[in-house]
């Protein structure tokens, strides 16, 4: 997250002019220019640039910005052009099951051109990433959904460009992270042996690749990187969170949780790394993530208590009347609850506590948070404690997961320095409320950092500098996979964990209930 | 030339089912499976075999042969097929200026399978080098030159995979030598600086390339090897000759003399190497190879002194009626004429030792060679004396040549361990006759070795021994390329070799005239 001078894929070199005494051949002339620039002489230049590179060199001057690319410690020029040309670009790709998130750069500058996402077509297929596995297993299926995908970056590549005033060939770049079901229908790789025991990718660590062969429109010499996963559960879109949240470098330990479409946990500094994801995960998303609805106009995020009073204040997107309520907002709404004393230590609705906000329907005790006159449909907003109990057992497994992480590693959670939370979640989230709950641990407020989209982040912060790909590669080596097993010692903590803010309320010193 | 135990690119490996305790990707278990056999774990797999790993993998046994290709100490897998499949196929390619010469190898047996040659067809478009470059030049040149060369290879190799039984997609791997200027057409790159001053290629040592990139319809994997050149005048094709003929692994300091359309020698050792070509070619190249016309049937290729009488003795090609006289035969024939005393040391006819077998036609001596009763065509043969004063400059660049690269290095030709004479002109020429007249130095004819087409003999041992790369890169990268000055120096050794066998009778103690 820290910026850093950009030390990115753009070299200026000079090229000398030939002579009898220096008569090696144009591409030689200029690998050695190149040389001092990248300490190794492990370098070529792309068969389609060497076609131009005669001309080039001949009448545009001595100065040049080589963009290169770099796999395997072997350097690739794909584009040169004189420093006076404008200058080259780079496309950092989301890859996400639901949205696909797009940002254009400056590869000198590092500057962030133009932004822009969209809904993964894919969605028509399944809105969710089994559905769409299953789908290519059928004839044309994978091309099918490759098409997708890749048709719609294309378009938007494309609008995105003319927006900024220059053709898509200008991209020379790019940067993917997704899921490893996403990254390998972006490839066109079979993903059904992810879905089936023993888990197994296709592939880990997806070579350098031309824009062209995975049917981008962009420049012919364009690259692409692809972030490596670490499984079929563990994706490049968390490798790139860790990039971009620095975890790999920190001395301290820290954690970094990404609730997207699955749970992810990642625990380590400069030392160590460990990991785990989705065994715990449905819970979780379907109860914080699916819960109520997604964000939207008039959708309440956030609910806060009237101090003095057992009133509660709702505030919506765009401020408008109040629809329905998003996962942040149920979170704020059940720890509000429960610090005045409405929900028991159970996650229950005391019926007595809530002063006739409570209403039954076919049997199920709901809470109205705001009445029909109040809301945007002329009905009541409720949530139903069923809806609740939906929640503690998410707040549960998100609380067991990080209880086991830290436990394999014998680090108290208590000790972490810095809480990354990434994504959606991390943006909306509370994490005071989380507290409250027992979803997330009684850590200073301070040490709570939200990344935002960091699958993002760590696809430009791999634009932006060329070192981190001895980074991204160390990353992936290191990190040490936990596979979560539900067994008896895991449900002893989930069980725990169903409490609010948990059976051991030693763990979280900092929730005082006003009435308990 | 030695035959080494084939050790190539293709690598035999079991591959590990999958299991929960390894659940690395597909990928990552065959390349896990490879990185004994190559000692390295810089490896990756073609995006394209990527796509049909998952499902090659599961149905078709535990054993493969993988085809690999290397590159800046990277290796990449581009075919994997059970070990029971019909062996891979590499195909070797020299690129000549006026001949192509293929052979299809047996990649896992290092057998030849097929060969075949056909005439450039960019003869064409000019006979000889330059006026192709000057084609190249003007608007679509480039572009017609090199779809002729590729369009004529792609219907070869189809033809030849005919008659082998296989389909073009069989071929994985391609080896390709020429001459710098045919290899830059071949690449679809502009040969125009390699004429001008100070002759510029556009690349010294192209990367390994895909088929597809450069219009060859073989498998969408298949890789393609280019030897590299050190400039304008030393191509790949002499790379592939000094490989071939192992000049660079002799403790004892060889020569190898290559002439084809131009002139070039390689001098050196397992310690160094040293070359030059060209700019005392043309004499040579009007003389040797192209005097007299072209091997074919009636070709008088050998001339012979009858022991103990001024009778000659032709042999010609097909021993068909003589219709003609090639270089090996012209050099023959000058060798028994001075033996003989009817040439003197300036290479002079002597009209009184030719017993009435002279002619002349205005003014110009004629030696008749056959009678035209004998001969295939009903006319006299003859070789005139202006036919012999350009054997006689031709033979004294070559010596000349020869003597200024020893020299350069205080090495004295005599002290030559072996002298190996590649392509044509070393398959027909009698080292005893060029020794005769001073073309060769005096050295025991077991030192003189044939080569053949050492070209192609470099490509072959490309695709059959993986471990060449470092070598061809170590004999390019070990060259030192010496500049023929036409000096005073260089005039006055020219002059001494002017006469037969030389000068300083003494260079050729074994020359002892009958007659003298």
């Amino acid at each position: 997250m820290k910026q850093k001078a950009i030390n990115g894929w753009v070299k200026t070199i000079s090229v000398p002019t030939p002579s009898l005494q220096n008569n090696t051949a144009d591409a030689e002339r200029v690998l050695a220019a190149l040389k001092p620039a990248l300490a190794t002489g492990n370098v070529s230049i792309d068969l389609d640039l060497l076609r131009i590179l005669p001309g080039l060199i001949r009448t545009a001057g001595n100065e040049f910005n080589c963009v290169l690319s770099c796999r395997n410690d072997h350097w690739t020029v794909i584009d040169m052009a004189p420093v006076s040309d404008p200058a080259p670009v780079g496309a950092a790709i989301d890859l996400g099951t639901s949205r696909v998130v797009l940002q254009l750069v400056n590869l000198v500058s590092g500057d962030v051109l133009a932004e822009s996402s969209f809904d993964n077509p894919q969605y028509t297929i399944g809105p969710d990433i089994l559905a769409r596995i299953h789908y290519a297993a059928e004839p044309g299926g994978l091309a099918a959904l490759q098409a997708l995908i890749v048709d719609s970056l294309n378009g938007e590549l494309a609008g995105l460009c003319q927006s900024c005033g220059f053709e898509p060939d200008a991209v020379l770049l790019t940067a993917v992270a997704g899921n490893t079901a996403m990254t390998h229908l972006f490839m066109g790789l079979d993903p059904q042996w992810i879905i089936r025991e023993p888990y197994i990718p296709v592939v880990n660590r997806p070579d350098l690749l031309k824009a062209a062969d995975l049917g981008l429109k962009l420049n012919p010499r364009t690259r692409v990187f692809i972030f490596p996963n670490i499984g079929s559960y563990f994706g490049g879109d968390l490798i790139a969170g860790i990039l971009y949240a620095g975890l790999h470098n920190q001395e301290e330990t820290s954690i970094m949780v990404d609730v997207g479409t699955n749970a992810e946990v990642v625990l380590g500094n400069r030392n160590w790394l460990i990991a785990c994801a989705g065994a715990a995960g449905p819970a979780l998303e379907g109860g914080v993530t699916k819960m109520g609805m997604l964000a939207g106009p008039g959708v309440i995020d956030q609910v806060q208590r009237v101090p003095g009073s057992t009133k509660l204040r709702v505030s919506t997107i765009d401020d408008l009347p109040p629809v329905g309520i998003c996962g942040s907002g149920v979170i704020d709404l059940a720890a509000a609850l429960f610090m005045s004393g409405r929900l028991d230590i159970r996650g229950k609705l005391v019926p007595e506590k809530c002063a006739g906000r409570i209403r039954y329907e076919a049997e199920l005790a709901h809470f109205v948070l705001v009445n029909g006159e109040d809301s945007g449909t002329g009905r009541d907003l409720t949530i139903s404690q069923a809806d609740l109990d939906s929640l503690i057992r998410s707040k549960a497994a998100m609380y067991t997961i990080l209880e086991t992480i830290s436990q394999s590693v014998g680090t108290a959670l208590s000790d972490l320095a810095s809480f990354y939370v990434a994504g959606t979640f991390g943006s909306f989230i509370n994490p005071r409320a989380a507290i409250s709950i027992g979803m997330l641990p009684d850590l200073p407020l301070t040490a709570y950092q939200s990344l935002g989209n960091s699958s993002l982040g760590g696809t430009i912060h791999y634009l932006k500098h060329a070192a981190c790909l001895a980074e991204i590669d160390s990353i992936r080596d290191s990190i040490t996979y936990l596979e979560l097993n539900v067994n008896q010692d895991f449900m002893n903590r989930f069980s725990a964990a169903k409490f609010l803010p948990h059976t051991n309320a030693g763990l979280f010193p900092s929730v005082v209930r006003e009435e308990s």
